[in-house]
């Protein structure tokens, strides 16, 4: 994993090799740089791409120290990481994004939240609770959620509380409490915020999603939401990435309740699946600008090109090798992008590619979609279908 | 070589490994499409890319044989293959694009020119002649150029041929010897034609080249001619398209001469330079709709998403490990794109990369190209560039 003789170009090492590793690699292809990944999965979607691939564990400090020893910038496309081989990472001089300090807070939802109520950002009403014991000293936040405090992804470890009777069945240990409120909209913004400290901040996208997964069903840019509250949106957003002070790619939720207020639900230090559309929509993705700041280079631009959706492919139908049906469906729709992940095996509620639209009105982004989640869908290959070709 | 056990997708083989054959990876890589590739060089720009990549002679017939055997489609990103090899794999029943019939009339620059001449389509006066001694014959083409019939590429093959006494110092061997006109405008047309022979026509671009290496100094999209002679321009290449009559990607060269007539220069069957733009200036890229073709997709939407420019990084100041100056002042002009080719030596004359530009104006096309022009260049690394550091 050494660098070339003579090269003057930084070496990347990225912590995980998922979908969102695979897009990094997919647009720092054309820049030429290289990028070394990290994953535990041979088969995972950046093995096959990376400069250099290692198997390993990217929460074991030991094997990060080990993969990333000669490169100069350590980055990440999941947030459970050894914190403390990134902390290790940046003492010995080298530019580590997120800053690790960003990700030991937002590791641990409980940190987080926290984070956001000394810092006066707007936030869901919550307590931190040690145990399910707990629950009821804090009968003024339900109805509400219980989040486990760390572990959690695409709504796992996160269960409904509506009355002291659910508490029973609750996860113990460690747990957010969080009052629910009554949701018009969830609302994605990104903010990239440079070493410098200068901010450039996309759009913000409404999110839809799918209750049979809790993951996003689709997005779409910009959010159907007035100049005024898009601007809030922005600065809420922008704060928080202020309050967090450090260079990197912040991925703010924000609810928009039916009162009209706005309140930051959580933050993800990294690229994520609400700025997929902008690797057509805009002229610098959010993989762009990560790349950008890992490389030092100035800010891309975030204008939307057109309005756009991003429709997520979601395994369906149970476990296998992939067959993608209804492609050429979404094929002939002008102004539609198909992203598969490369993923071997695919399974219910897998996130497996995505397609997104860019179009010039609602009417047209309304078929697009619609095109898209009539025809187009992931499910295992059976012996059926290999007999019947 | 062999498919995954039950994958329904095909398998796209491709002769050559250079940047073109990375464009196309780095497009297909979002399809998950399989794509295997043969080139001589194990340190080509596709040789980490591709899903299997081969080592071996694309111009060797039993060397393409053995590669393509397995697969499903046969591809090329350069002329210069077996065309024996690529015959035998379509009566083996294999998608061959382009056809071989198509690739052996556009190798040789007699028989495309004589193509030409048999369909009526409109091109520079010629003769062909079997060696030098027959230019005397046809002292009604000087002043003209000469070309080699086989072999040339990027300039290389073609001489001036300004009276008899050329003559002298001509190639000896079978040549093409065409009529010198006054050219106003050099065009670049990319036609699409599916196998169903329907088809889709870029907008046609104008490109200006660099006289010291004989290769396209930059273009814009689309050209700043008349809608009325964009239409004509679309229409002629559509004809060779047509002539052809077999699917494939088809990009021809057109002469604007100054007394207002089009004429064929030539045609590439293939990815080529004067469509790079198509990449960030289109919904559906050059390499996209090649793929498209590959797999029996629909074609894709060829609208240009505003006006557009491509500057070639060419190699200058000699041979070495590659050192790119300027790309942080590339990088700051909003709406601007860069595509470095992975080669590992520059060497003067050595197409290295590219700069792409879609912008709202001439203006901010004008200023984005001579930001480049003037900060961006493509240096060998040097002793004292590394000392330096």
């Amino acid at each position: 994993m050494a660098k070339a003789p003579g090269s003057k170009q930084p070496v990347i090492a990225l912590l995980g090799g998922g979908q969102l590793g695979r897009m990094f690699l997919e647009n720092a292809l054309r820049y030429d740089v290289e990028v070394q990944v990290l994953d535990p999965d041979p088969h995972c979607s950046c093995a096959q791409l990376a400069s250099v691939f290692v198997q390993g564990r990217f929460d074991d400090r030991d094997a990060v120290m080990r993969f990333a020893q000669d490169a100069d910038v350590v980055g990440i496309e999941i947030e459970h990481v050894s914190v403390e081989a990134m902390e290790a990472l940046k003492a010995a001089g080298k530019t580590v994004i997120p800053d690790p300090s960003v990700l030991r807070t937002i590791k641990d939802k409980g940190l987080q939240k926290q984070f956001y109520r000394d810092h006066g950002i707007a936030t869901l009403d919550f307590a931190l609770i040690a145990d399910k014991a707990e629950i009821a000293q804090h009968e003024a936040l339900l109805p509400g959620f219980l989040k486990s405090r760390t572990g959690g992804y695409d709504g796992k470890g996160v269960m409904p509380m509506n009355s002291l009777a659910d508490a029973d069945t609750a996860f113990d240990g460690p747990c957010v409490l969080e009052k629910r409120a009554e949701i018009a909209l969830e609302l994605g913004v990104l903010v990239v915020r440079s070493a410098k400290g200068a901010h450039v901040v996309y759009d913000p996208v409404e999110m839809v999603f799918d209750p049979r997964f809790n993951l996003v069903d689709h997005l779409r840019a910009p959010a159907r939401i007035e100049a005024t509250l898009a601007k809030k949106a922005k600065q809420l957003a922008l704060r928080v990435a202020d309050a967090f002070a450090e260079p990197g790619l912040y991925a703010v939720e924000l609810f928009l309740t039916k009162s009209g207020e706005l309140l930051v639900n959580e933050t993800a230090p990294r690229a994520h699946n609400s700025g997929h559309h902008t690797i057509e929509a805009c002229a610098s993705s959010q993989f762009d600008q990560l790349l950008r700041l890992y490389m030092g280079w100035p800010m891309g631009d975030v204008g939307l090109r057109g309005k756009a959706a991003m429709i997520n492919l979601v395994g369906e139908g149970g476990a296998g090798p992939v067959d993608v049906k209804g492609l050429d469906d979404v094929l002939h729709v002008p102004g539609t992008f198909l992203h598969l992940y490369g993923k071997k095996e695919t399974r219910t509620g897998r996130k497996m590619g995505h397609v997104t639209v860019v179009a010039g009105s609602d009417a047209e982004l309304d078929q697009a979609i619609a095109v898209t989640k009539v025809h187009c869908r992931v499910e295992p290959i059976t012996d059926l279908t290999i007999h019947k070709q």
